[in-house]
């Protein structure tokens, strides 16, 4: 069987989560988030996230994180992220389509904002010619896969806050970063203050479904039509529901998630003792970044799918999921041998 | 088992539909598109609609209408329809967030426009204060379950084009439309010169996944941009693409439209011979619009699940799916007499 | 010297405005609205609409429109609106780009919503389908020049708040008016309950300036930056200033409307004994509609600019201004009845 | 009188222009563009820019910045500038809300754009998750008063063209940066294969009015719809109409300009031999920025009106406009030298 290191996307779904959705299809129920399965989801998050947790399912990761900004704020309005962010560089400016807000990016050395980072983009506040920052959007884990530690995030939720600004959190990776280090979904989000979650599922072993975590009941109020509006809105949402709950109820998220990190904390190993292949981030979650000769680059494309990240120095993404294998590791890092002698 | 007759879309997913996804559930392949059952579904679109025609997944039926209303326009044009279109009524303004167009209501007796209808609209062409007419567009089925014709199709095609407009279709529910007729997808749609459609699947069995049919190569160019902004790409491509293999190819769409008409069809032969209800649209598809007496409605209301279309004169809507069954309208025809006694 | 019939703004600017221009070109004064002129603008509207009113200048009616009504407005919201609204007709759809709503158009045989019609529309709330309807939007006059009577503004207003919604009035015509029948700017707006008011100028004798009257405090809070965002906010902002003070101080207001007004009274008798034209709407302020005899109406386009409103039924609108001069009218109808013979 | 450096819209209006709009209030003629001395103005500018330009007004610098994007983009794209860019810090979030599209700020030491940094940010060609590059937005001048030669400009806009985009010029000091060195518009424009370009009127010397300059025809197409439904078409045309005829046609342009231009060298010259005064860019137009002894800078703000550009530093921004005198700029030039003391 073919693997792929390109994305956590391009695996497969996970068969628990496949059953819970042939378990739930024995009937007629309610659509648009009207059946008794998406209220047990919402109960679910509740759990995780705290009573004031409200969950809204979305399409797509786009779809959650353009939701969450749209939440947060009107167009009139800016949000600071890191230049590495997929809200500011994967989603084909659907963020600044959707909210009319401005977008400032921050150069940062590892994809995590620090207040430092965020305070010189705070300014302007008061003037009517400048867009006026509203959101500090991060990602947890971070597109280059490293971590951010509650502390991290309570830092940043306070800045917010101190100018009345929320803290969205992009979290398609955070069961990745959960299952990484054990510590839970509340203690990094609704402890630390975080205002607006994007909560994946798909990179994980669901079939389709991002979950929005509101953690303020006063952001919920025009949720429902926001979503509509933005085409996000799911007919049959029970079959969202049911990833949802085989992927919350029996931990299948940590489950998965931690053979993700095993992966890469394995792949990464192996590229020890290899000296022209340089580890760029630490492997702190399901990524491997590296830069690699580039001679060898295409030849191992050829075998092998995977992203160059940074052509100009030949840095390249390594993504594992809950499906790869050591086999598949060890037959790509054995091939990746070979080109180098 | 409780059945509805709320929508179509309260039932589940056909078996065979599920299997198939299971079926393809086998690998790693590249996301967004770019997997061969993904292609393989291009090639069946292309079979049913030609080979000019290009077929592009979305996520649900406002995005698929959006998607398309956007791959015709520019913000300052205006999309003419009927004013019980879906577009129009149930889609919380999406299609005027995010193609910036103005919709343009045009009342009607069943849901049906037409040339002299569509006529009174065309106006103001070349006056900078008016919005420029662009689209026509139309519901086959319509969401009062009648149909067009492909001569009536093709005069609204005709008139588009005569002033440089074009025609777009909300095929939601276009497998029904030719279930009940016989009259194939390109019959309906290629041959009589739409420009881009809305095919569904949802409400016929399927999970989830709709589809853009753009007819005109033209009109694809940019489209995959428009798609992502839109927040409408499915990363696990090949699982909508799954369902549309098994949709397509052995007629699915065909057994599970024909099965839901046929109930329709039972339920208004059942009604035939009850004076107090009047049926107020020819039930061509599968639902069945009808004026009850309001005396019963709440009490209806109480033991099934189905929606009034338009209080003031007690309009309710009966739909049929692929799972309704004979002995559900049974039980609801009888539970409908008693209460008239 | 040449007149037209064809808009109140094919006149030009009247002397007393462009005096004030020059006179308040002295200085040096601070841009966008920080200028001394501006501030005493705000305690004359003050003055005019009460002490809780706050004005904005914007450039154009239309920009006045969508700057109140962006004000008003979340993207999720409809506003319905008479279907000769200048907002729905003549706005290029702007209102639906700049807002995101839906604009509801009501049929009117007099251009005047009554809260009959509006209750119509008002449906859908708090279903998450559909756009949520917010603004009932009116013009006073309307653009068949028929008038309000606070009551009936009044009663639209407690309408709207009953819902939790706004009454936008379009004034663009509102010195036409209050010039016609006594009734103050007050009494008109703020004593009705009136939320938010596009006040025109342009239109009766200055050389460009339109305000934006935000009658409760609450709505303004982002108003500078919905307007800068809307390229709405003007550098020399003293320059609309100067005009204003000009308008209200002195009533230049009253005079120009008044004799406009006058002027349209004056069209309308002289066309009394002439049965082959008809007057379709009571001339209540400076703008007169008629049917004519098709076969005329070309060739007294040759010699006069006017409109026609509906070609169906070759309907003409002939608007008057503060510089319609007797002897034009005079010239006019002499033209139309030798043409008539 | 009290002068300020605030900006050069501080000023007023020019007499010249005043007479000019006087003169050309003589008469009834019809709006939105279709008066014989807009006419004028459209052929005026063809002999500035050559006979492929079509001129558009516009009411202020934001909304003609936005329209020329809004010619040359759809919402998918993507604009590069310098992060000093107008469009990027000043319009609070104009340009992303009307267009949808994403800005791409670089950093630059002098406001400066230069093909190696443009080529840093031309990737993603292709890519469905990307903003597509398609416009590169330089000012001329600079918002640090630095200038293009007309090679660097010729530079820029060959590289846009070979990827298929456009170049865009925001020149609401275009007349200060042709008087600075007398290189024709012609020459900084047209020749150089620039495709659209905001043309300044109001900072020097004009009541209010800008201009868009289309140089390619094929871009016009839709521009009237695009000008009317971005709220930027005003009625009584002829009086931006009767400016322009006076900038340019004695070329007051280049009179105010130069004025302009002399007043900044002339204080740039006075602050040579004061030490603890830094000017941080080159003086080429009408702008001087200078690093301050922060202790100062509030004591002068007392006296003068000037921006801190940045507070970090306490870099000040001094602007000269058309009517700023030498006597001013002697007393503050004394003022200041006697806070240094």
């Amino acid at each position: 069987m073919k693997r792929s290191f390109g994305s956590d996307n391009h695996s497969g779904i996970h068969p628990q989560i496949l059953d819970s959705i042939k378990h739930h299809n024995n009937d007629f129920v309610p659509a648009y988030g009207d059946d008794p399965y998406t209220q047990e989801v919402e109960q679910l998050f509740k759990e995780e996230f705290g009573p004031d947790a409200t969950v809204f399912f979305a399409f797509n990761g786009t779809g959650a994180n353009v939701l969450c900004l749209k939440a947060l704020t009107q167009s009139h309005h800016a949000i600071i992220c890191a230049d590495s962010a997929h809200i500011y560089v994967d989603e084909c400016g659907a963020p600044e389509r959707f909210t009319g807000c401005k977008l400032i990016p921050v150069r940062t050395s590892d994809g995590k904002l620090t207040p430092e980072l965020v305070k010189k983009e705070l300014k302007g506040f008061g003037f009517q010619h400048h867009a006026q920052p509203k959101v500090i959007s991060i990602s947890q884990a971070t597109e280059f896969g490293t971590l951010y530690t509650p502390k991290e995030i309570k830092a940043l939720a306070a800045l917010a806050h101190q100018y009345d600004m929320y803290l969205h959190v992009d979290g398609s990776r955070l069961a990745n970063a959960s299952a990484s280090t054990g510590i839970s979904f509340k203690e990094y989000i609704t402890h630390t203050g975080v205002d607006a979650l994007s909560f994946g599922g798909t990179k994980n072993g669901m079939l389709m479904g991002e979950a929005v975590v509101l953690l303020r009941p006063d952001l919920t109020e025009s949720f429902l039509y926001i979503r509509k509006q933005a085409m996000q809105l799911f007919s049959k949402s029970r079959f969202i529901a049911a990833q949802y709950i085989a992927y919350l109820k029996d931990q299948l998220w940590k489950q998965n998630a931690m053979h993700a990190n095993e992966m890469a904390t394995y792949m990464a190993a192996c590229l020890k003792d290899v000296p022209q292949v340089t580890i760029t981030h630490p492997v702190e979650s399901n990524a491997v970044f590296a830069v690699i000769p580039p001679k060898i680059c295409d030849k191992l494309l050829e075998k092998h799918l995977f992203y160059v990240w940074d052509e100009d120095v030949c840095q390249v993404r390594w993504m594992c999921s809950f499906s790869t294998t050591k086999e598949s590791i060890d037959t790509f890092i054995s091939d990746l041998k070979s080109l180098l002698k």
